[in-house]
């Protein structure tokens, strides 16, 4: 029997009431095909697809969900629909699956099984803001979150700077919102003021602002960031 | 006088003759708003707008080339049309402008002269890969074309793939394509057998393939790549 397909289904990047500014059509048309979904929560993801206008009643939907909660025992079974011939779904809380997101440990699982995996094309908030930027995009580090001890927070702030100056590498770092603050200020405490910081918030949204300048400049007019979903990346 | 935005305005990964597939609907409705662009080359650029339906002639549009060709002392007035006022369009070859293509130098003079950037959501074949191979997303890194020495090219892949064991961290790097099969030899003869290698081909395309298995596998039943545009994922 022909296996079903992995589609990975990009979501929005927090309240955005027009799904026409960041999902091309044909993810809907691909997405109303579908009943099966892995998600990270059922309760978002359902709210998602009633957006996307899914013709069949959400009842007659299955949801597996994918988060810490998930025991690592249960994993395995997570791709059945699509092994007997269904296609199936995936959805995280915001923007694309997979990327600084959970996801990975299923779309593995698939290339394992030999499922075909289809990345559909959606807002994904690094890369817009590294576009956004205006830093180097031929070269570029993820890091994910950051230490919250202050002093190892301090030292890789400092290893990343050193590995800009050296490389030209531009590294890209989020934060759990409300500690944002607490982030910039240690970013204008410990960087060179020529360094270059580039601040993403909100992308994508009504209230979308990016705003890339020197670390001097950052310490004149200090922005508040508190609770604001936000990319950070530092560059030359 | 207010000044004009700075929209990144992604494009096709290739022959896509369906724009909905990878473009939401709302960049063309800012795209047909604007008469000045900035583009990679200008035969391509038109070609994509004419494509999105532009409603204005396209010999009333301005362009703006930026490529290897362009003189360093001509880009600072390449965003004078947004200083009198008009927003502007950068169009880059494939996918997202400014990301592994030309366009930083730009967005970095567009944030000195408080030029608002604003990134527009569409196909980059590097995140889209990230997803659809199933390796860390949480911590990545991109290191664009690698060397073409064979010497150092190895030395660089036994430095990513030693980074790929000590850290997790995914590795993320492109060929020119009619050098693939011989990058491709290179990581099945210096790579662990047990090393996990993606190769994401024409991704976005009709014959979009993209597989995720160890360097074992991949030395079992070698892929022809030639002339195809792929990226290259290191993880586990």
């Amino acid at each position: 029997m022909k296996k079903g397909n992995l589609y990975l289904i990009p979501t929005t990047l927090g309240d955005q009431s027009d799904l026409s500014r960041i999902i091309p059509e044909y993810n809907h048309q691909i997405v109303h095909t579908l009943k099966h979904f892995i998600v990270e929560k059922t309760r978002t993801a359902r709210r998602f697809l009633k957006q996307t206008g899914h013709p069949v009643p959400i009842d007659d939907m299955s949801f597996l969900e994918l988060n810490k909660h998930t025991q690592p025992n249960e994993v395995h079974k997570f791709l059945e629909a699509a092994e007997q011939g269904n296609s199936m779904g995936m959805i995280s809380e915001a923007g694309t699956p997979a990327v600084a997101d959970p996801g990975s440990v299923i779309v593995q699982l698939a290339h394992q099984k030999r499922i075909k995996v289809i990345p559909l094309v959606g807002p994904n908030s690094l890369i817009l803001s590294l576009m956004a930027s205006g830093m180097n995009g031929q070269q570029f580090t993820f890091h994910g979150y950051l230490p919250k001890d202050t002093n190892d927070l301090t030292r890789k702030i400092k290893t990343m700077e050193a590995d800009v100056l050296r490389t030209g590498t531009t590294q890209i770092f989020i934060e759990t919102p409300f500690r944002n603050n607490k982030l910039l200020d240690n970013l204008i405490q410990n960087c060179n003021p020529k360094t270059l910081l580039c601040v993403a918030v909100h992308v994508t949204l009504p209230d979308e602002q990016i705003l890339t300048q020197t670390i001097a400049q950052w310490k004149k007019e200090k922005a508040d960031l508190n609770k604001k979903p936000a990319v950070f990346l530092l560059g030359k």
